[in-house]
């Protein structure tokens, strides 16, 4: 338990990332396959206890898990706040219930969505954290239990549920036209109030226009338009091939669509978009139907497989997708992308091998080593039609990290600034001097970070990162950091002050108040 | 800093207390004195920052104020949770705002008062907290600062809040005729949803019938007629000696009201009833006037006074009030009471010297030694008319401790089963044996524990005591714990794990669902 808890410490994410990469490539099978249908579960609901093993489905000591939903009015901030208006929101998996013993193998990011808020005004931060009210949230609330069974393993759910959407929620949020929308890649997104967290649709559908199954948890946002790009993969059905790209207006109306085939079913975790393209990328984590048949995850890593780039028109018919291959890298984030004409240049952080240690791996054992993210520079030359290979440049080979952002006001667009997660540290990374920094905050572990803009209209990159920092001298405690990042030599400009630990993430994501509903 | 965190480990309310033990005199005495009235608050809210010295109000490290309402559905269950059906309610002072500089000298127990309740079911336990919505409270978070001045001294107020109640409601609470009332003793209840802990009424005078302007913290409830009883002191203004007794019938309904004189204004934090008696009890922490005109707390402990104990029939005139003065000990918490005939036998834990170093002392320096608690029996003959001793004898004189409780039903009965919170333990003893037993749970500091019975017709003493344990060994986590008080050796029955320290408190309260609304 003792190694659990340190590992806590290094930051939500990172920490259980860390632990799990030091688990065997077992992980993520059920202990034992199922034999015919489930029976729908009877009986009073067992009493509530996670496992104290770390290695199971919400295992760990008690403060693995937080679940509890939270109002914190006028939070403590040391330091000075800065001049903003807006919310920063999170979210992560924090499972409801324990799963039943043989789905206790289960990973880590089959936990329900649990959004916390930090709404920023005149000097003031309130707190406040709810979970996402997915349909399956809410049929294990009344039930007082878990029903669904494996990560995205819809024949290992309880009969009762049958019907219902398998989604948590858990992945990514967003603000567009009003609404606070979180993602789970297998499901349409959940529609939450932006300020009372209150869930409004557990299933999101864009008034029914969404012609997919699926949603990414990575949509993007043109920044001269306010248009809505995303995709969503397995779009008609489990392991199907089909990707559904679509747009939507600044209001949320659907404005086109189209399907096109991937080479395979695999994760495609996030896509990017240039002003003329759609770019997606199928990596080596494939769909395993013969896994799931034997109650085991969704994904399995394949080394053997191909990476592939693909690339379609904004606003086409769909057919002139084009699929390129080059350099087996396992990227998992776009930190920018932009298009010179019919040359299209996409930054993401990736290893030279899986990063995903909790997904089974059909070849060779998980390499740490190769897990490694650097940003890599892909380069695709749209203009020879013969053309079939993209390719790839590294880029500030010195830094390692994973969960690449930008100032998401230039997405689709050339730009100057990106960031890293690296390690304990948040990287700067300036495109134009090729120069990196690196963000160390004495004492602390940070998270994920987010860029937040000093004004709405201030240059690109002039602005704050903000994420969470796990103290690692006070255990069970974590911050909210702000820096300058025109200043970080003066360290954090402000830390909202937590009594306890907050709720994980996976993502984070910044609103302007111009952005959310009049109150 | 370091020294408060371990302080806090050691119990919410014992860490606070063992911490201020060490404080000096001064305490609780405005760094400066008010020359004038106050002016009103002008310009825009401060940030908020609590001080990081922890002698200051609210100081310390992050986690030493909660702040945070929380609802934690299903909380997760070690062992076996014995078949409950009913609410464990505590409250305890938690700043809502830093106070200006010129009082930060303020003491602790003036921080705003924050309910929990785990509610126990089925083998299940939902957790939820809500800030009491006092007048107070409201005025404050509408301004996003602290607006009231010292502990109980309306001089120091800011102007704006003038005619508001100070109430806090932050001490002890009680459910009858289906109300969660909640306490501070210089202002009537507030009542409070028992299930959804909504505030419903600010100030809530029984239907506008309660003959004071204050109300104690510790009424009774007899058990053979569901009969409330309790009492205001200072019931007519700020320092005045009277005292207001009053009865409400089960369904709450004022039925008897006599207001006595004390023989001077002090404190009376806890009184005893029996079946036929009320009986007071005037301490040396006297009412000081001339001390909040010069802008500090309420309170002085004056070791030359007399403690008085005084005697009324229960729905008399209040015309036969007696006052008797004996051994000058300073008593805090009534165990239990009870009369054969006119023999008044009463139970309370008390020192020798002052148990409130965070009070001014206006002679001696703070003696932990003379502050110890132990059982102190104390004996009143009324039959002999010209009699005003009354004689006290001490229990169990190997046993230390504070927060004196029984088996709630047995109030005002001859019983049994006493407890007191002894040290990081609780005591349990045996009246009609005269032994004494120490509850202790390896790595965890007890705060003070309620009696639950078994079965709600259950014999004296049979069933649990439940009470929340601060993890010594995790840093900053708190767990719920229950002890089957016929089996002690077993150790706890069950341990509710919280993934956080909850909030501190005073006192806790069990209310069986039968005491509750229907759903």
């Amino acid at each position: 338990m003792k190694s659990r808890d340190d590992g806590a410490t290094a930051g939500p994410q990172l920490g259980r990332r860390q632990f799990l990469g030091a688990a065997t490539i077992g992980a993520g099978v059920a202990a034992t396959g199922l034999s015919g249908p489930a029976a729908a579960y009877e009986g009073p609901s067992p009493q509530v206890d996670f496992p104290a093993d770390p290695r199971t489905f919400g295992g760990g000591p008690p403060s693995t898990n937080n679940r509890a939903e939270i109002d914190l009015f006028d939070c403590e901030v040391e330091g000075h706040l800065p001049d903003l208006d807006g919310c920063f929101y999170r979210v992560g998996p924090d499972p409801q219930y324990p799963k039943p013993a043989k789905f206790s193998g289960d990973i880590p990011f089959d936990g329900e969505g649990h959004v916390s808020m930090f709404r920023i005004k005149d000097g003031h931060v309130d707190y406040r954290t709810r979970y996402a009210r997915t349909q399956r949230w809410k049929a294990q609330h009344a039930a007082r239990r878990s029903l669904f069974g494996m990560y995205r393993n819809p024949m290992t759910d309880d009969p009762s549920v049958k019907g219902l959407s398998r989604g948590t929620a858990n992945t990514q949020l967003f603000v567009h036209h009003q609404k606070l929308l979180v993602f789970k890649e297998d499901s349409p997104p959940v529609y939450m109030d932006p300020w009372t967290l209150e869930t409004r649709d557990d299933y999101y559908t864009f008034g029914g226009k969404l012609g997919s199954q699926t949603h990414t948890a990575h949509p993007k946002i043109d920044p001269l338009t306010g248009e809505y790009v995303s995709f969503g993969y397995e779009a008609t059905g489990l392991a199907s091939k089909d990707v559904h790209v679509f747009t939507a207006d600044k209001n949320g109306n659907v404005t086109w669509g189209v399907t096109v085939q991937a080479p395979y079913a695999a994760m495609m975790h996030d896509f990017a978009v240039t002003q003329k393209h759609v770019i997606l990328m199928v990596t080596q984590m494939a769909a395993n139907l013969p896994q799931m048949q034997a109650g085991g995850v969704h994904f399995a890593y394949d080394s053997t497989l191909p990476v592939y780039i693909g690339v379609l028109r904004r606003g086409g018919d769909g057919k002139d997708v084009r699929w390129f291959k080059g350099a087996n890298l396992f990227c998992t984030h776009v930190m920018g992308a932009w298009c010179d004409g019919d040359r299209i240049t996409l930054d993401m952080d990736g290893g030279e091998g899986n990063q995903f240690p909790f997904f089974p791996s059909v070849r060779e054992p998980f390499d740490p080593v190769k897990a490694q993210g650097r940003i890599r520079r892909f380069t695709i030359d749209l203009t020879r039609k013969s053309n079939d290979t993209y390719q790839v440049e590294t880029l500030y080979p010195e830094v390692t990290g994973v969960l690449s952002r930008q100032d998401d006001r230039f997405h689709t667009l050339p730009y100057r600034w990106g960031f890293l997660s690296a390690g304990r540290s948040w990287a700067i990374f300036d495109h134009a001097n090729k120069t990196s920094q690196l963000v160390t905050v004495p004492d602390y572990a940070l998270s994920e970070m987010t860029f937040v803009p000093r004004k709405h209209d201030a240059p690109e990159g002039d602005g704050y990162l903000i994420g969470i920092g796990s103290s690692m001298k006070e255990a069970g405690r974590s911050d909210l950091i702000l820096v300058d990042v025109k200043d970080i030599a003066a360290g954090p400009v402000a830390r909202v002050k937590m009594p306890f630990k907050v709720v994980g993430q996976v993502h984070g994501f910044w609103a302007d108040a111009r952005q959310l509903p009049a109150v």
